[in-house]
């Protein structure tokens, strides 16, 4: 039996993975992100496939993945969140990102921490694909709480986008 | 430039990676755990390839994951965490376990909830290497709160040990 209430127990972060490719550019909203090495330093990221970051991010191998902060608004998480980065130009609504040194926006604005990693493998599970990557900058830009998953669905009573991996939690 | 600073701000919970394989069992204190998918549903979790868990697991194919209790005792965590199984019995220090429905025990003391899984993939990331396993079963045991990375750190003064993906934070 699988009572879904245990996966809910999970605690994650939020952050927004990145890439750019042929002068395409997008981000989205993910909570499924680890730190899997230490010498060197790697992450993993999680993403559906169906979204346009991961159509991207396949093509370029690059991503950067910005920590949020806890005071950030839901418009801005909106705005990365819940929309298609096909049809929606969604660093034409964040003020604050460069062009990392791989080619990948970073987006500073509302965030902690931005990383910036090069993918070294890419895992199929069924509806998502896990990408690792092998870190290649990390900075830390300003003092701040890291939002957390928990936060962010009790504080701001958000509801995950229909193709995030825990998608089921919208179903209870 | 890295500043591993950055890499501090990603948020975790904590958990109990359990396995068994020909009659050995043995279970480790884990961070690095996500859901990836939802239909089906979908866990990876992220092991040093030294450690005994991880040779048990290779051949086993199953796991379980116990989600810690923010009221843990540090002894507990100690006993699945600081001590290698293969000198150690760990369950022989752990009151309230199961063996789960795939031969794997489960841990539910201190625990909120329990997930079994069968291992679908397998990922080398250097030093560390990333199981998918779709989720067979998922037990809501208690009600409580789930005990994050940073509590743990911050109110049990815990540190890491030398083998874990984020070992890199004791360094600091």
């Amino acid at each position: 039996m699988i009572d879904v209430k245990a996966l809910f127990s999970l605690s994650y972060g939020l952050y927004i993975v990145s890439t750019g490719y042929d002068g395409k550019l997008n981000g989205q909203i993910i909570n499924a992100m680890i730190q899997v090495t230490s010498e060197p330093i790697c992450i993993a990221v999680c993403l559906n496939k169906d979204n346009y970051t991961t159509e991207l991010l396949e093509k370029s191998g690059y991503f950067s993945a910005s920590v949020l902060d806890n005071d950030v608004s839901m418009p801005f998480i909106g705005n990365f969140g819940f929309r298609s980065g096909r049809s929606h130009d969604k660093f034409a609504n964040c003020k604050e990102w460069v062009i990392g040194e791989n080619g990948a926006p970073k987006v500073k604005e509302n965030c902690i921490a931005a990383i910036e990693a090069k993918v070294i493998s890419v895992t199929s599970a069924y509806t998502h694909k896990i990408f690792v990557g092998e870190v290649t900058s990390a900075e830390y830009i300003r003092e701040g709480k890291p939002l957390s998953y928990a936060d962010y669905h009790i504080l701001k009573k958000g509801k995950a986008p229909a193709n995030a991996p825990s998608a089921i939690f919208n179903k209870l």
